[in-house]
């Protein structure tokens, strides 16, 4: 008989994992579910639509309907799972109607996802405040910029800051607030991060750091916020205070969640529970640094995830070898990307870092066009083996960050790295690379 | 006493292993001599002046004649080293107006650099054959592009390619000529090469593969060449088929020439004599995957060199840990990389590979303005290991190569790399990342 697998979440690690399994098992019955309207589209891709880069929010949609008919997947949407039964092996699920039906299952894959935490701000539930999550919430913020003059964003992650340049490109006064001393508190150490905020005050946003939001004022419809007692003025309010992992379902199937919120899975990406799985958001990974548990809550860990989940879900064999939380983002046109530990973060697990920062340009000083890159490189002080790296430029900050990953994946030493082959030409970079430049930095504090 | 260095060649290897001669001993004697009037300048940027990418040749000076002071240098222009005698450590020199005169040494460091080799092909004399290796070089063809209206370039490796690109940049009917079946055939395998030949020919230069140059036609001056009994017409040649390394000085003194023609080094870039070094194009390099000796010949590896054999003659210690010959250049507006081994180079080496090759996007496919990428990874079959890889596309091509550098370097697996971690956002990439995807498609015919 075929192999029954039924998957909750229909977004990047759902249909990875659906894909994954089905590339696995020719004849399997994959049943992929989401109480969402639409499956399969990039939440990433939001905040650019927002700001006018993309055209429209069906854009984003990457697997369109007649990919889940290509490869036979069962694609039920606006359809929630409302229960698990472990003993059972079945998913109660209920569809828009309000039809129930349950569903047996060999293994089960949740790629449940995560909400936006919303702090307990007085007047949070004022109308023009939002979170950014889905399609619907773009399409609603969206609706709402058309009629506002100012924003304010309470957080300044890269969700925060990516829809802050969004507002501020539709024309808005601009503020983001954030209660961390820094922007990009996740990603990038505070000598990095001022970099960026200075870049989008100069850019017009304004940016406050060290500041809590006490109040969200207004009558029925937000009129500003209150931040330190000062009043700023605002008809739009977006709440980008981080998210958290939807496990719900799995904890009231008696699924151990982890320290850190998440479900707990192993290697093979396989809950405490036999036959379940779990994947992106609403799962742990495991750092490849520190090797602890750790919320990645990235799209790239959530499709690596889920094609693990998937394959094993289907009976073949895969493990998820761990996680860097690489990261890019484009605010404007300066990119910014990390991967690794910060400094910040390596102190809180006990590793003690020197680090190397170099500034230089990304053409030969003598081509024209060059753009400024600064390049910050972290290595444990014992092992010499890098942890980390930070970089911040005008143009080829992705890839950089993907070698940095590597290396970091490889063990390899700040030495080595300060030693490293490297390719160059006049257009795109300059002799000696930056990266090896930081590194030798840092190789001179050891 | 102070030491007393002497380094003849004063580009990339020489005002390097200067630099860093001067950072390791404060106190050192250093001369640099050169026979050229201009030292301390970028080759690698000429064809872009010629194209017009950059105003002058003299923007490609990167070290201007303060540099040599503020680093307390001995910078000695137009001084040509007639000999060495390595018993008593002395170099003989003589200067643009024949005065003579001997350099004592503690150590000596040969950049002398490499030669145009010009093949025995009838007519190489006529005037308006040029080959492309100087500032003086660059400026005499640039006159002569003024009055041309047709240029062949003999030779289709990155010089001779990007010399044909600025020629066409210029309103000149371009042709390359290549005796080899492919273009770029030191970095790319002919799958990879066959997308650049298209593109080249699409931007409306004419490229002949397998094709010899039987002749330079013309009386006093060039009229065209003959190719396989027909007459390509042409007012401007040039030569672009390699380089030789310049060894003549150290083979007069007794210094040992490797089987590459280099001279040959050990790990700190000594030579078979003591106290006498030598770096850049000159010398011979270890490739990091077949550990043979190899020439380079890139400017990375050049400074890299120099740098190892300065800190060396100074009285430090630094290794030179090997060479992957990382390889970038841009043409028109596609970018075209390589590290490592192509497949023909490693079947060469006796080394039995497998590859995968993916074409992607360089931005989320909703993303406006992404552009067309290729990349080819390249491993060992037996190690897994990954030894070579080649990109080719419209942009974020050379940090790729670095990260497969680092990779390479690191003895990374085709399978890590199908499960690396990297970074994602949709105005910068895809989610999958297609080095990864490669990796994937290589691993699966292992």
């Amino acid at each position: 008989m075929a192999r029954k697998i039924v998957i909750i979440g229909a977004h990047a690690a759902g249909t990875d994992a659906a894909s994954a399994a089905r590339k696995t098992d020719r004849s399997a019955e994959i049943t992929l579910i989401t109480d969402q309207s639409v499956a399969g589209y990039s939440p990433c891709g939001i905040p650019f639509v927002i700001g006018g880069h993309i055209a429209s929010f069906e854009d984003l949609i990457v697997f369109p309907p007649s990919y889940y008919k290509m490869m036979k997947i069962d694609l039920r949407l606006e359809t929630t799972a409302k229960a698990i039964n472990v003993e059972d092996k079945t998913v109660e699920v209920e569809d828009k109607k309000g039809n129930s039906e349950t569903l047996q299952y060999d293994s089960l894959i949740l790629a449940t996802g995560a909400y936006p935490f919303i702090p307990p701000i007085k007047g949070k539930e004022k109308k023009g405040v939002f979170t950014l999550r889905t399609l619907d919430d773009g399409k609603r913020i969206c609706q709402a910029l058309e009629k506002s003059k100012a924003a304010v964003v309470i957080g300044a992650g890269a969700i925060g800051l990516e829809t802050a340049v969004s507002f501020k490109e539709r024309g808005l006064k601009t503020t983001v607030v954030e209660l961390l001393p820094q922007v990009c508190p996740a990603a990038l150490d505070r000598d990095m991060a001022r970099i960026v905020q200075r870049y989008l005050e100069e850019k017009g946003i304004k940016i406050m750091t060290g500041k809590r939001v006490d109040e969200v004022l207004g009558d029925d419809h937000v009129s500003g916020v209150c931040v330190d007692g000062d009043e700023i003025p605002a008809d739009l309010v977006l709440m980008a205070t981080g998210v958290r992992p939807n496990v719900k379902l799995a904890k009231e199937a008696g699924i151990e969640i982890g320290e850190t919120g998440g479900i707990k899975t192993n290697l093979r990406m396989e809950t405490s529970v036999k036959d379940v799985y779990a994947a992106g958001d609403c799962a742990e990974s495991i750092s490849s640094i520190t090797q602890r548990p750790i919320l990645s809550q990235l799209g790239t860990t959530a499709v690596r995830q889920g094609k693990v989940a998937g394959i094993n879900a289907a009976g073949g064999y895969s493990v998820f070898l761990g996680c860097l939380c690489s990261f890019v983002t484009k605010l404007f046109d300066l990119e910014i990307g990390a991967t690794g530990l910060t400094e910040a973060m390596a102190k809180r697990v006990g590793i003690e870092t020197v680090s190397g920062i170099i500034t230089s340009k990304t053409r030969a000083d003598y081509y024209p066009g060059g753009k400024q890159i600064r390049v910050k490189i972290i290595a444990d002080r014992e092992t010499e083996r890098i942890i980390g790296g930070q970089i911040i430029g005008g143009e080829e900050v992705t890839q950089r960050v993907n070698a940095l990953s590597f290396a970091i994946q490889k063990g390899m030493t700040v030495k080595e790295l300060a030693k490293a082959d490297t390719c160059y030409a006049p257009p795109v970079n300059e002799t000696w690379e930056p990266m090896v430049l930081a590194a030798e930095v840092a190789m001179r504090k050891l």
